[in-house]
């Protein structure tokens, strides 16, 4: 499969996908969407990802994908080269990878994106900096980091879910 | 498999996971967490859900999960009785799925939970009703629904993707 990787370096969520294709050793090509230039929202990339988003992919010239967690669940499980402790075939394994994937939304991501864009990137963006929404986005951010110690971290192995090797939750985490 | 699905019908989350069981007759045990009481915060169901959210499953008395689209894929793909078209094998068409299971988190769901806690449910929470936050998130949440009639819904099928039966991704759409 000839692969895409749509992406912005400065991104979290586009690392993720970089980092999973690297440490693979899958083949792609790197497209750089400057989020600061406002690359994203040009009508070319608004064609590959309609949500105007990094990252994305496009698979063969043909299929394209967005949403940096579907992307890292697709490629681990297309992409034969991928080692399976990334997401496990085993229904249960995959079901608690999930579960960190998707609690990540509401919780990490959403109070460090407030945190950074509240205190510093807005008006990269044409909108002011606005302390009380930074304050409450910390809070969520704080009580999230302590879940990831509490919980995600508790185990045997250095990895989330005590596992021994990385996950996809773990590019994320 | 035995389940039990801890749930507020109430909750749209729980609402999901339980018309997936029932529109593919999964046999399960509904236990009803009263959000409005405070049942989510019982040391009792923190032993089931460590993040105090609805809804939650266990699994044959001991494999429990959480996050509402955890559960649907893990239901989809764990139990033989659910038909092939709510979570398909295919990994273009699950990555299709996944995609707007993900986008879902950051757009809709924040949107409307914005909308109705801040407009009425807060004060059951002990928190005040913030007009601001409202009409932020109202306008995340049209913008959002916007995306699901220029993007989501097109295509000849009634469903998300386009697709003529639902997938999961419909029981949050």
């Amino acid at each position: 499969m000839k692969l895409k990787v749509f992406a912005d370096r400065g991104s979290q969520p586009s690392r993720a996908v970089l980092i999973l294709c690297k440490a693979n050793g899958i083949e792609f090509e790197e497209v750089q969407i400057q989020l600061a230039k406002g690359e994203h929202k040009s009508p070319e990339y608004e064609a590959i990802n309609p949500m105007k988003q990094v990252p994305a992919i496009e698979v063969d010239g043909k299929f394209r994908f967005f949403e940096s967690h579907a992307i890292l669940r697709f490629l681990a499980t297309a992409f034969p080269g991928i080692a399976e402790h990334w997401y496990p075939a085993d229904v249960f394994k995959r079901a608690q990878i999930d579960s960190a994937l998707d609690w990540h939304h509401s919780t990490i991501r959403r109070g460090s994106v407030g945190v950074v864009i509240n205190t510093t990137l807005a008006p990269l963006f044409g909108r002011p900096l606005d302390p009380q929404a930074a304050a409450e986005a910390e809070k969520l951010l704080s009580a999230s980091l302590a879940k990831i110690e509490s919980f995600w971290l508790k185990g045997d192995g250095p990895f989330l879910l005590g596992n021994s090797e990385p996950s996809i939750a773990d590019l994320r985490g």
